[in-house]
């Protein structure tokens, strides 16, 4: 069954109400980054006083339009939302995507009542109000007033903050995260979290979801999807307002009334979601779950070329429940006979600071085609006479010709050649982090949502054996169990 | 009264012994590393085979050199080492530095011992064995073997580990940290922590220390010294093998024999050490420490032009024990003259998404003016209607025109144009992230500090008055406290 926000992601044509001639108008800026993403559908600049914007002809209404419009972007102030609302639903579009600010964010929650009850009626949905727009990468859409040039990926992105989510944007070009989707929500007065949820966990080209949170209204609607979702993909939360100063914060931002930090944590952890406290890490676990590669079991090695590199993602493992096991002892004969006696074969396996690119080659190797090995953290520190491309390179190769898919996870840490580096194994599938904790830790999140899943699966399965497949997933007394 | 370790870090003449015309080995990258320092004093390559290197004449002994030499750089096997020492010795040399391995890390402590009391016999002392040498920016002195080209700065760095600190090293120049040295310190036959401590502890040229710690061997002497710099200048400690796990590895890696973690952890509290888990944090921290504001007060205000990234700030915050307070009454009446109805005077101030980067300049120079606000976090998301660098010149303005020291830290989220941004800040002597949490962590580091160090002072007025001048400043039973 197609998805009901289907046409949403991918529209026939999209008419953009408020297109301005003025490149620092909202109306300017999004319809220009329609135009430059590439966005094959028709598009309709929508201004009754202009002959033409951006080179595209102006229709005075939606209804005036001659063409199929699935979308209907809305950047005109908040009192005129009803009438294009009005105006949209004749010419038969499907979603209302509300820029505007001036709803309920303000305290004007009638209007925005009154939004949705008129889409509704014509048959629309409505993304927003109070929002920065969206972005879907397999149809080359960009619908926002955000940067313009992100790069096309698996991750998807929902914001619930609008000028965060737009920085966001830029930071994941500048950290070289690829993006599905980039979804700014704002209001939700009628679209949420749990709607485009059931989207994503149906859209091939979306391999994990982001979500910044403030607060969430429809609870079990959410608890619900969510459920499904992280049985399949993971989910991962940056609810803000953890603690009680920054809900107060964040109530004061949005209205939203985030209930106590205690009990979402619980409840996003009994749903399988990964919660994180800050963006970078939220990032760095995107990068993680871009290949949704199947854990064969417990049993991490290390490889380093430096011990302190080592010591310090065994602590971070190890804080995370992740203990290093002792290397199986043919994987231990077969590396002496490379390694210099020095080397250390434990775990950590330290190949030593003058390691050669075939030292990681082997050892890297080995460890895919063991059986008893079931990921790999790589480490490697720059040292002036070894190449941190040519151990890129070594450890690509490795990954390459045995063609096992296990999680194999690098940190390298050093200058600007390291950094490159790190650029050319993420872009190769291996994700890669410049300082050994960072790496450790995003290892440590295939693990955590590997248990998570296990549980929400079991969970799952229990409930439809008690109460049969149409039954709600998740029960009400999930909210207050310990 | 003249450091003992001044001479190290200011050495009229060195000699390097095992200087090579291959540029693979070590000791031709340190001597040219030496040359394109910019280093003032006389260089002198020993290498009895050799007539000259990188175009300077060889020497066949240190004791054959005609000029003054103090530190005698050791690059040649260790079983040679004995030999140089003494010849070292013969010409009056105050330091060895020994870069050469196979001593006790290997289990060849008999010779290590050996080595030392050779020198201390002839007067000098020993950096090392098992090290990558040192660098110190104010002599423009970079006798590692390292990456030439780190920046002069103000943070000494402290490394037990050897191919993870040369790779922090070029880390270091990835993340634009200026540092006054970096001393790898290897297996500590002889200079210690505690020596360094001492050291740069009346340095002019450094603010704060970073130290990678696996294990240490005095534990008393370190104590106080740790207590005495730490009521001056800060200390960042990354002490690996905090797990059991991780201690192990650290054992394996340098024979060092790791205290319990959480022995580890009060005791480094108590002298006011600063510690962090991850490299990324220590860098973090060192920016924020390299100017020594002192802290007027615990009032931070945060003004931001995102709700998101201000909510995502004060939870960073609390959970770091500060809290935001309400901002001054007559600062909100100030801020009600410019900026637009629907921003929020609240305590994170959001000068609203559209903010003009007049609104930044105008918030922060009442804000550095008033009495009641201490510390200033400056958060700012990139939008498509604002330009990073322009908010950044106007952080800049306001902080150059007040001329009132009190903490200013920026975070900047957004794409490269925000990236540059950062490094623009920076440059300018405010600490900036690319993440309001790293930002608002940064911040909290100097309130930690803070506290640490009145603490530490205290407890030393206290021993002074106890035991007088002369008594050993932390006692035996420190170990072992709650």
């Amino acid at each position: 069954m197609e998805s009901e926000l289907y046409r949403l992601f991918y529209p026939r044509g999209i008419a953009i109400v408020g297109a301005s001639k003025n490149p620092s108008k909202i109306g300017h800026i999004v319809l220009k980054n329609i135009l430059d993403g590439g966005y094959k559908g028709r598009v309709y600049p929508v201004n009754p006083t202009a002959e033409s914007v951006l080179g595209l002809p102006c229709y005075p209404s939606v209804s005036s339009i001659n063409g199929e419009v699935d979308v209907v972007i809305v950047s005109v102030p908040a009192d005129k939302t009803i009438e294009v609302a009005e105006d949209a639903g004749r010419a038969g579009a499907q979603f209302l995507v509300v820029l505007s600010s001036g709803f309920k964010e303000v305290g004007n929650k009638e209007l925005e009542e009154r939004l949705v009850q008129v889409a509704r009626k014509n048959g629309m949905r409505v993304l927003g109000p109070n929002i920065f727009g969206y972005v879907y990468t397999p149809a080359k859409l960009n619908a926002s007033f955000g940067p313009p040039n992100l790069l096309p990926g698996n991750i998807a992105f929902i914001t619930q903050s609008g000028a965060l989510g737009i920085a966001l944007m830029g930071y994941s070009i500048v950290e070289e995260i690829g993006v599905s989707s980039v979804v700014s929500v704002g209001n939700k007065a009628d679209i949420d979290d749990a709607d485009l949820l059931s989207f994503f966990l149906n859209d091939p080209n979306t391999q994990a979801v982001i979500m910044y949170i403030e607060g969430i209204s429809d609870g079990r609607k959410f608890l619900d999807i969510a459920s499904e979702f992280s049985a399949r993909k993971p989910i991962i939360t940056i609810k803000a307002g953890r603690t009680e100063f920054g809900a107060k914060a964040a109530a004061s931002h949005t209205g939203s009334l985030s209930s106590g930090p205690i009990l979402w944590e619980g409840v996003l952890r009994q749903v399988g979601a990964l919660q994180v406290k800050d963006v970078q890490t939220a990032f760095d676990y995107a990068r993680i779950f871009e290949r949704n590669i199947k854990l064969p079991g417990p049993n991490v090695l290390v490889i380093t070329n430096g011990g302190g590199a080592g010591v310090q993602a065994t602590d971070t493992l190890a804080e995370r429940g992740i203990r290093l096991n002792e290397p199986p002892k043919d994987y231990v004969d077969y590396l002496r006979t490379f390694l210099p006696p020095f080397a250390s074969t434990r775990n950590p396996v330290d190949i030593t600071g003058g390691a050669s690119d075939e030292y990681y080659y082997l050892a890297l190797r080995k460890a895919l085609e063991h059986e008893e090995i079931h990921s790999i953290l790589v480490l490697y520190c720059q040292t002036m006479t070894t190449n941190p491309m040519k151990t890129a390179e070594a450890i690509i190769k490795a990954v390459q010709e045995t063609d096992i898919k296990k999680p194999v996870v690098a940190g390298f840490v050093g200058g600007p050649e390291s950094k490159e580096a790190i650029s050319y194994l993420y872009r190769a599938g291996i994700p890669a982090y410049p300082t050994p904790e960072r790496a450790a830790e995003a290892l440590s999140a295939i693990y955590l949502y590997s248990k998570r899943r296990s549980v929400v699966e079991a969970r799952l399965a229990y409930l439809k054996t008690l109460y049969g497949k149409s039954q709600r997933l998740v029960e009400t007394r999930i909210i207050g169990e310990k």
